[in-house]
């Protein structure tokens, strides 16, 4: 390697390490102002993440800065292929960066800081008219967006994903939801026709002090190192980090329903395990942490249901579970537990949504997404749309927008494109499933007191190499072949057709 | 103004921001890091850290800062008041920075960041040997910085005590603590020397929810202002601020010890009002905050001791806490939780002391502070001098250094002069109360669901100023002449001569 591209390194190394330095204080504001900083701080932390928004705009697009990283992606040949990796995400991102004008950017900021106050008043009040105007900002901006990043490969909706889910088109996702209509929906619509007596377990108190026990359980059973993370509470769960070194996860706590601390913890820590076991090698480049939406979605969906709502999981864990409220599940056995977690209900919330019907609630957003920006649909007539296809998915007559459209926050917050993300990890997840158990008894492993066996599989295969790669092509080495969802629709239907007793 | 001038507000001004900005980023990270950050965190922090310091070296002792503030200076009877009062601070801090070499300072900074380990451990194995190389080394580098930053008017102590109390230097203190010496160590004895039946609260227990809401309580109480502050939890309790809009209090909870959390809450709360209550023009200004560390604790011990620990005050409150402990309180009177609230008891830590015995304490600390940056004291035979004191003032024999001079992290954290403003504040927190009385009622307006009256005034004689004059001019115009500890020997003796029935 000639001394150019040595010095080059070293210079790009630099900025890189102040790049990361802005991140990280970034990083920690932000986990700061979900977590605990109070009503009021609003203003001082706005006006410091403002100040340090520029400062990392100017860097990025700065002289220094992209001249030493065209130097280098012109001479990528002679870099080692990890950092060779890096150097193009950088020279891709920069050119991103410059094709947007940055003071439609800015402008587009301060929309979203408006659009997330007016869609909480508006959910409140179930009133879409008043998010309305907003959200045609926000798909206006998208389309435009769409324009200035558009390539001979990805147009219009194209680029939006691509924003997300790095290799995923629309041709992608068509074929994928197409097959979930075709196979999920009357599948779905035989499970809920049948018997379903569900326990009514929220008639009782679940001490909070006990559900945090149970989550930490949870987090030494999924062997989540706590010395290299912690949990906090929040009225969203989330999952955070800032390196290998500190990864966290939130909870919310409600006395009445167990389950869903329990569940948001393992669905969490799912993701957390995934940013734990990266290399640690990563950590402050650009190529640490998890790779893709969809790869992590995959990775805490299969925590959160392959593992997490397992007749097997549970037949080591429940005694626990019991052990904690023995009053309240003193006539609740194993069999019973297992198939309230694995209750099927056609339901209008996404997030309470169980495993089978999850999927349907993303397709429909998928589906109006793709037609907003095409414009094939308009913002005038999209909670209309959305309600005929809840009714033609659902069989619901959707109540009102704040059990409807309004009822998440992507799209106030300016995401469009992120959605179908977490039907493909779903999916991502069943096929791992399978290529698992090809090379060792998954279902065996569950007789252990940890998840380690799974884990160290997850990590070899997914998780080390953190965002040194393309994410298909992590999966595709990982799977010894190509995404297919055939994977998924197979493991949903033989997991509910054999506790419903319905046809597959 | 010429316009020169006004160009170089500006210019001091911007960077002024930039300077803030850096700080809210420390602030932040120091609040998680003392919170909720995992163990392993602390490598990327300590990175980054060491980044943003020396960029904040850079900016603070670069030519573009030191000249306009040297402008500023130079032309400083055109700059309005409080603005000329910010110049003369930060000239001066300008000055002691460039003072003390760079590597010697980095070179400190590590040694601070091991000590504070070995300190650590060392307490936890009672053994001072372990520690005190670094002590040794500590006071080494704080006596050669008097050195690199005495003036004509202040050498050696005197230097360091400036740095946490300007304008109360070894003459002052000596004053102060010989007054304490010779009135109140034998009226402590006469105390200790009464019969006393201390209660025996801690033999039950107290749920640690209830705690909390109690700690919530008192913030209302004591009217702070929940919109812009929040509550934490750690193991040694703090206060921490941004800005006016974001001042948090932390907290420990033991399921035995209300009393604890119940006064660690109104203490924190005291140094919480404060900084809420400075004007808000100062907020992102260097005269932002609280004037000096023995105005913050007049302010915590007033409300601590003498709000929270007076009868009147009880008559009002204690009916909450006994609702919430009904089954523990129940033959508890409130005469008799006042006496168990002011009970006096000689003991080994700090801390835990009473509002009596406290200031001994910390006469103590200061005496061998004193004599170890003057060279009469060396840390070879510290541990026994502290040992001697501790017998001659206290009357007991310190069992082992974990009990004695190891018990504080001030010395390990580098904080040679801090200690004196403890007892400093309480003494001013007790001629505040005098002064106060001349104005209003105080007592009475304890009758009150709150004590708005008493923030009120505090907030106009002090709370207000933030940093905006010296803490002297403050105080002296607040009490309408000069510090007198006699209030506090006297406030101390007419208080507890009553609870305990003995002469003054």
């Amino acid at each position: 390697m000639n001394e150019n591209i040595k010095l080059n390194i070293k210079k790009y190394e630099e900025i890189r390490q102040r790049l990361s330095m802005y991140y990280y204080f970034m990083n920690i504001v932000y986990w700061d102002s979900a977590t605990v900083a109070p009503k009021m701080s609003y203003i001082q932390r706005g006006n410091n993440l403002g100040m340090l928004s520029e400062d990392l705009y100017k860097i990025r697009t700065g002289e220094e800065y992209t001249k030493t990283v065209d130097f280098l992606y012109e001479n990528k040949d002679q870099l080692d292929p990890e950092f060779r990796h890096e150097i193009e995400l950088i020279k891709e991102d920069i050119e991103q960066t410059k094709k947007i004008p940055m003071n439609e950017l800015i402008e587009f900021e301060k929309l979203l800081n408006e659009s997330q106050i007016v869609w909480e008043e508006a959910k409140n009040e179930k009133d879409f008219l008043k998010f309305k105007p907003y959200l045609q900002k926000i798909v206006e901006f998208r389309r435009k967006e769409a324009k200035y990043l558009e390539t001979d490969k990805l147009k219009g909706y194209d680029v939006l994903l691509n924003n997300y889910e790095r290799g995923y088109t629309q041709k992608e996702y068509d074929e994928f939801f197409g097959l979930l209509k075709e196979k999920l929906v009357p599948f779905v619509k035989k499970v809920c026709a049948a018997n379903n007596n569900k326990l009514d377990l929220n008639k009782y108190e679940y001490n909070i002090e006990k559900q945090k026990e149970l989550a930490k359980y949870m987090g030494d059973v999924l062997c989540f190192d706590f010395s290299r993370g912690t949990m906090g509470e929040t009225e969203h769960p989330f999952t955070w980090n800032a390196s290998t070194n500190d990864v966290r996860i939130t909870n919310h706590f409600y006395k009445n329903e167990f389950s869903s601390s329990l569940f948001s913890a393992i669905h969490e820590l799912g993701h957390a395990l995934y940013e734990q076991n990266v290399d640690p090698k990563y950590n402050d480049t650009f190529i640490s942490g998890g790779v893709s939406m969809a790869m992590h979605e995959s990775q805490s969906r299969f925590y959160e249901n392959i593992i997490g709502r397992n007749y097997n999981f549970w037949k080591n864990h429940y005694p626990k579970v019991k052990e904690l409220y023995s009053e309240q599940l003193k006539d609740v056995s194993l069999d019973d537990f297992y198939k309230y977690v694995n209750n099927v209900e056609l339901s209008f919330i996404r997030t309470e949504a169980d495993e089978l019907t999850y999927p349907l609630h993303i397709m429909l957003r998928y589906e109006l997404e793709r037609d907003l920006i095409s414009g094939k649909l308009e913002v005038e007539s999209v909670e209309e749309a959305w309600n005929q296809k809840f009714k033609e998915y659902f069989g619901l007559d959707v109540p009102n927008a704040s059990l409807g459209i309004l009822q998440d926050s992507h799209w106030s917050g300016g995401s469009i494109g992120y959605f179908p993300t977490y039907a493909l990890g779903s999916a991502i997840a069943s096929q791992l499933y399978d290529k698992m158990n090809e090379e060792f008894d998954v279902e065996k492993s569950l007789d252990s007191s940890n998840t380690k066996q799974i884990n160290e599989w997850l990590t070899n295969k997914i998780h080390k190499f953190g965002s040194s790669k393309y994410p298909k092509e992590i999966l595709e080495e990982a799977l010894d072949g190509k995404f297919d969802a055939n994977h998924y629709i197979n493991y949903l239907k033989e997991k509910y057709s054999k506790i419903y007793n319905v046809d597959k």
